[in-house]
């Protein structure tokens, strides 16, 4: 069923003479099929159709946009066994992670199509015109949101389902009203083009023009920087490492007519600890803190790769008995080659760094591409002055900062970089002690969560999946639920138009029955 | 009442050795008031206290931030005959334009002390726990807008007060809570000082942190760019020309946490005149072309700079009468002889392109500073070849393009650069016959007008006063009503976060009283 080769709308094509294979790291071999890269050639048609496409779709009805989204979501339920299995293999994550993966993203897409079946997302804005004002007459003014044109989606490594080929990135955009072209994930690119394939025939079944969607396979980067720098391409979605995020932004910024790019990126996830919870609870934190920095290999974009705590008796054993929990844990498979090699050397640079206690690292032989997963401590000073300490490793990887007070423990949380979490532990009241933990802590980071753990991701409308740089380039907006489709509309207004040429969504008689915000008051009445 | 010196915060301060003066147009001499340039020490201080000022202003209610853009206008008003005179000195403008443009700039304070006073606008979205979901509890999720921090805004040549000390960016960075820098236009700063003298005394009466807002003096780039690579400044906030938006867009990209920029800048505003309207409302068309093109000399951002039809004996004859009306059309000062000057060449220039042919300069005598309009034509082919006649002239000029057909006609407007405006003019129901023509116009514009003209933008919450690139740098957002605002704010979350500790926005109670979206439904009920 995989051909390996490049979905063109709905021509497909193979006309390169690179080729690669993806790796199944569980068997540490490489698996047969064989992907083409596209062409540059390739490129351009992939674009142009879209391009034309754009013409088409934009001015499709949402309804008839939410049957095509609730298609792809039957269509990849159809795939079953065959996209559990070569999930599987191109991972070596377990197959109850692929069915979950799966379930996360048909509901995404199910959830996009219920935003377009209601209709009020588009944000329709009416203010009715007042022909006898002074000094002169007030203008008929309606505003709704409409789609930015070609989008251009590249998915991790570590989401092949959720944040990938149909991930939330792309259901977005169809459901923005733009069409898609997915760089393909080079370490799963069967998985991405069995979920092409559902795209692809949900799109012909319900009608949708040729190019609404396309999945260019590359190993490298020049497809990527090449679908950037493109004219017709009018946004960029992506989710990864800091390096392939900015460079993309970079590439986006330097365009004559620069591009909105949203990349969602690394983060370590600050973890703080107070004391009385250490005092009351160090065992139940010890716990699930284990279970959540080893969670599927520490493969998270929201791992909590640093906890935080001030320096005592209980923060030294709570340390020791996360250790112990998380030495029992079984290690398990990562991603890729590529993806154990990063973490190795970037956890060898680490245990290198002076005044770095490892605690533990998992002892016993491992499998090959089996991760060892290690806890690390150090004191606040030399955290505060060394920024190598402060960068993610990705992988089953955590850091815990013992501070000298409070006040050195808000202060190493305000100089961190962005992220995407920050947890707070706190018994009962205490975390009303320290208000300018929580502060420093809220500046830096796109969703705060109480007594919890980072890891899970809630498909809601309140997630916020983003947060300030680099955990993305625009904390104005969020990956993950219905808000995501705002990185890829834009705002436009009608003046003094004709009703009856108007869109449905902006019409006096407000035929889609939808939420408007009519002379400053929301309303579903017709005018 | 004009110091000349910067205001850091509630501090007054003239360190540096740089001086500058403004210039009265249409006397034709530099004004007396001496204007201080910020050294890079008082930039640093400007900066450091907004961020200073961000840790208790972002905290405080929007009732309150209300009372303080009130007290805004309030004081702006009180400046009166001190105000009006400083600005026309300053600008040539007449004391009509000087107190419509302070109605406006007052009524965009009040319109946004409204919206904080109502707070729906921080989009508060709730998703209940659902603690007994398999297999893993559903956790509470509240979502709301927080601001980004200080933000630097650029006030405009052409608007001395609603889009520059005290405008739109201003009005809407301290609704969302952010402090603001603003860094003074040279050509207005005594204006400018005055309405900062406004904004810092409202804040001190209303109980404002100190540092919440800053003015700083500057003639040339440099302190601009110092402002844009500060590390503490999270956004930026331009209007002006494209070179000058674009290259603070640049050093923001460049930046090591890059941040966002929204820059108003060019734009030429094409306008279709269809056939049928030649044919029945030529007089009623010209006439108002005439007073469009010429308003405010031509130094409106929405000037029609291009006007577009189809080539017959009914467009000659427009072309024609539009250049008899505009003929009869007192020329008006301009702003600065920089601006006359720059446009005196573009326009001689542009007149050396070949195949373009000057209907019309206005013949005779004028006063120094005082601008000759102009009216061109070029046919669609020349027009398509020679991207030079696509550029903006600021001023009273324009360029009606004579097309082949509705094809080329299409094909141009497709192939222009994004536009804050387009109009189209249309006898009655022909527009009808023209959907491939309005889909090109509306795919490049903001807004887009029906029989009108594009001067005159409406301070509504309908209006999108923005649009493709190089209308300004991101599609997303505008420049003009309540919706401005979301330039400036990031969504943040909270996960199971204890009520008694979130926003007054989030509590369960609902204690403001706001819509917000709970479990998907918006309701203003509490919990």
């Amino acid at each position: 069923m995989v051909t390996g080769q490049n979905f063109i709308g709905y021509d497909r094509s193979a006309q390169g003479d690179q080729t690669y294979q993806t790796f199944n790291p569980i068997l540490n071999i490489e698996n047969p099929e064989v992907f083409y890269e596209a062409t540059s050639e390739e490129i351009d048609r992939a674009v142009n159709k879209a391009n034309q496409a754009f013409l088409v779709y934009r001015n499709i009805s949402g309804a008839r946009k939410a049957e095509f989204l609730k298609a792809i979501a039957d269509e990849i339920m159809a795939l079953d066994d065959t996209l559990v299995k070569m999930y599987c293999k191109e991972t070596g994550l377990p197959e109850g992670r692929a069915k979950g993966e799966r379930g996360r993203t048909v509901f995404q897409l199910q959830t996009f199509a219920q935003l377009l079946e209601e209709g009020s997302w588009v944000d329709a804005t009416i203010d009715t015109a007042i022909p006898e004002r002074e000094p002169i007459p007030k203008p008929d003014l309606r505003k709704m949101r409409v789609p930015l044109g070609p989008v251009v989606v590249f998915g991790a490594s570590n989401f092949p389902l959720a944040y990938s080929t149909a991930g939330g990135d792309t259901a977005s955009a169809l459901a923005a009203g733009c069409p898609v072209i997915v760089k393909s994930h080079p370490m799963h690119a069967g998985t991405g083009e069995l979920v092409a394939t559902a795209i692809s025939s949900a799109a012909q079944k319900t009608g949708m023009p040729d190019g609404v969607f396309s999945n260019l396979n590359s190993a490298g980067i020049e497809v990527g920087v090449k679908l950037v720098r493109h004219p017709e391409v009018k946004a960029i979605g992506f989710t990864g490492s800091i390096a392939g995020g900015r460079a993309l932004f970079d590439e986006a910024a330097k365009r004559s007519e620069p591009i909105p790019v949203f990349a969602e990126m690394g983060s370590i996830n600050p973890v703080v600890i107070l004391p009385d919870a250490l005092k009351t609870q160090k065992d139940k934190w010890a716990k699930a803190y284990a279970q959540s920095i080893t969670l599927g290999s520490g493969q998270f974009c929201t791992n909590p790769g640093l906890l935080l705590g001030i320096k005592s008796q209980d923060l030294s054993e709570f340390v020791n008995d996360l250790a112990e929990e998380i030495v029992h844990i079984e290690p398990t498979c990562m991603l890729h080659p590529n993806i154990i090699g990063a973490y190795e050397k970037k956890k060898g640079l680490m245990k290198q760094e002076s005044n770095l206690n490892i605690i533990m690292e998992y002892p016993d032989d491992v499998a090959v591409n089996y991760a060892r997963q290690a806890i690390t401590t150090v004191d606040g000073n030399t955290f505060i002055q060394n920024p190598s300490l402060h960068q993610e490793i990705f992988g089953p990887f955590s850091m815990i900062v013992q501070c000298e007070n409070s006040e050195q423990l808000a202060k190493i949380l305000g100089e961190l970089e962005g992220q995407l979490t920050g947890t707070i532990i706190s018994y009962e009241d205490e975390i009303k002690d320290y208000s300018q933990v929580v502060e420093s802590l809220g500046d830096r980071v796109g969703r705060i969560i109480f007594n919890g753990v980072p890891t899970g991701v809630e498909v809601a409308p309140a997630m916020l999946h983003g947060g300030p740089y680099p955990a993305s380039t625009d904390s104005r907006f969020t990956a993950v639920g219905r808000h995501a489709i705002e990185r890829w509309v834009r705002p436009f207004s009608y003046q003094n138009w004709p009703d009856e040429l108007l869109p449905d969504e902006l019409k006096n008689s407000n035929p889609l029955n939808i939420t408007r915000l009519v002379n400053g008051e929301p309303t579903n009445q017709k005018l």
